[in-house]
């Protein structure tokens, strides 16, 4: 593994190494982590975010632990910090958990944890390279039914290697277009409140060679209207046993507008995304409210390069800040698996993946 | 005419005086406009913004230059240099046209064009408590049909009291609710890239105490889904013939979203807003496309009280900027007028409005 483009990796020294994705795209800067503190709390000050990365770092969270105990009992008070260091983070919990279970009879923690974190991690890359491939598929066949040479793609908020090992999930496909010499661009919506669009997707296509232009997330349903987008790529925090789909707010907004315009919607998602306990997701799932702080403040750089934090509504207006939507199954045109294409229909997700 | 509630008054030195927008929601402070000059200054730097406002500065520009001419045709020239202030603006060619035609057989430039820009003012301001007035008796009537006490309205960008005389066209219902005592609550578009909700609609609601809490652009759905909003009123730039309606870019995203879940869309506009020649509001009408770097950069206050700018994406990534786009008549549920409430139809606008 290496740095430029990964969120983590292992450095020469056999620690772990992670991008520190607070300060992008502003300032390129990395840590190594070499203590359990220190795992939880990059995990907790967000310096490492999304569902497989923090998957990622969780494993070897746990490799990193067995360097400071001597036997399973200790490892196990140190498991339970990295778990509970960001609560609602469900793939957190199975990765510690999964390690933990497979270290039980271990005889040689440090050298099983390590062995063992690299499986996890070199599992979720194979998955990503499915739904790289999966998804670069549609690429080519909307691309033969338009009878074009270029392909514009919208996607929401990020879901690329800084996200999900190795090459995330909504833009996974895009990566493996490039791979396959399809010319592809893609329409970045800046995701607010958090900007994660106009600053960690933005940054990534940037270091990945990527032609992309960053919108506002108003400005969708104009260039759909215009014939300018041939399809939208997501990724998803959760899916319903029928497909509808939680991600990040906004999402429902633009398959409004993809349904509204006969663009192409899709969604990337591994398997381990469904919930098959949610029925009718626009009812059920829970959506995170976060602070309104996101909302009224905005981090970016001055004229000096400094970064600074600014106040950008009236002082005491209050602001609301939900951190998802649900987007309805029927405003989806297809889910792109690791294990292939599958419409966002009960029965076809209960045939595929139960 | 006075000062808090109010884009522009003439002060006791009878000179035009204007709320600098540029500076809100961070600093209140006033201009007093004595030459021509300093009107086309303030219509360029956007110190004043709004269609209706613009209009009205015009017309008191007009009044301005007399104080600093001697005859018709010296006026000519002044008129000319605010007609061109702003190319784009349709109300700001209006006005001066209506002035200089009305002040041409004129024997006292000073008083007669005080005299026209002050009826032409008061007009505006008729025109919009008529849109107060018919635009609250719906907003009664969702409440009745409900049988709820308080209303949620959601707003995009800002159509009140600092963009149109006298109360705004979109906000304007929701004095009247006030007035009537009605218990009425506004979710406030942020509005990105330029922020006119975070900015002018939550300041101008604080100002005239109206509850508000500010959402990131891509909430509205969420809270449609979630039962949060009994209608939207926006305002509109341009109205086709059937009624389709060019407004801030993302209007067309929360019109989608209400047709979704059954919430009345209403569009609140001076009958002035029609352009009969155009048919096909989606096809026909242009889109302005502004400068990127009011994607890229955006202003705020830093924890000194200073306003400072700051960059919030890669110094490299290209952002494109769309103003407006265009929401079809198809999703609308009814324009409010100064004639009162016509649906978004061919047949309903030509017999109500030529």
């Amino acid at each position: 593994m290496q740095g430029k483009y990964k969120a983590l990796w292992l450095n020469k020294n056999k620690y772990l190494e992670v991008i520190d994705q607070t300060k992008l795209p502003f300032e390129y800067e990395t840590k190594v982590l070499k203590t359990t503190d220190e795992i939880v709390k990059a995990i907790k000050d967000m310096t490492v975010r999304g569902a497989g990365v923090i998957g990622s770092v969780a494993a070897f969270g746990i490799y990193t632990a067995c360097l400071e105990v001597d036997n399973y009992d200790e490892l196990k008070l140190r498991a339970k910090q990295i778990r509970e260091s960001r609560p609602t983070a469900v793939n957190l919990m199975w990765a510690v958990d999964l390690m933990m279970d497979k270290l039980k009879d271990s005889t040689d923690l440090v050298n099983d944890a390590l062995k063992f974190a690299i499986k996890l991690n070199d599992d979720e890359a194979c998955e990503s390279q499915k739904i790289a491939e999966y998804g670069c598929d549609i690429i080519e066949d909307i691309l033969k039914k338009k009878n074009k040479s270029k392909i514009n793609i919208l996607t929401h908020c990020n879901a690329g290697w800084l996200a999900v090992i190795d090459e995330g999930t909504a833009l996974a496909p895009i990566y493996e277009a490039k791979k396959r010499g399809i010319d592809v661009h893609v329409w970045v919506d800046e995701t607010r409140p958090r900007n994660q669009g106009a600053s960690l997707t933005a940054w990534e296509l940037t270091q990945s060679g990527i032609n992309h232009t960053i919108i506002a997330d108003n400005t969708g349903g104009h260039l759909m209207q215009d014939g300018q987008v041939d399809m939208v790529i997501t990724g998803a925090d959760r899916v319903s046993a029928g497909g509808d789909v939680a991600n990040k707010i906004g999402t429902y907004l633009k398959a409004l507008a993809a349904k509204d315009n006969n663009v192409p919607f899709y969604v990337a998602i591994p398997a381990s995304t469904f919930d098959f306990d949610i029925i009718d997701g626009v009812k059920e799932i829970p959506i995170e409210l976060r602070s309104e702080d996101e909302v009224k403040y905005i981090k970016g750089v001055d004229k000096n390069g400094k970064i600074k934090e600014v106040l950008i509504t009236p002082k005491n207006s209050p602001a609301i800040n939900y951190g998802f939507d649900v987007t309805p199954a029927r405003l989806i045109t297809g889910l792109i698996t690791n294990k292939g294409i599958c419409r966002a229909d009960f029965d076809e997700i209960r045939l595929k993946f139960t």
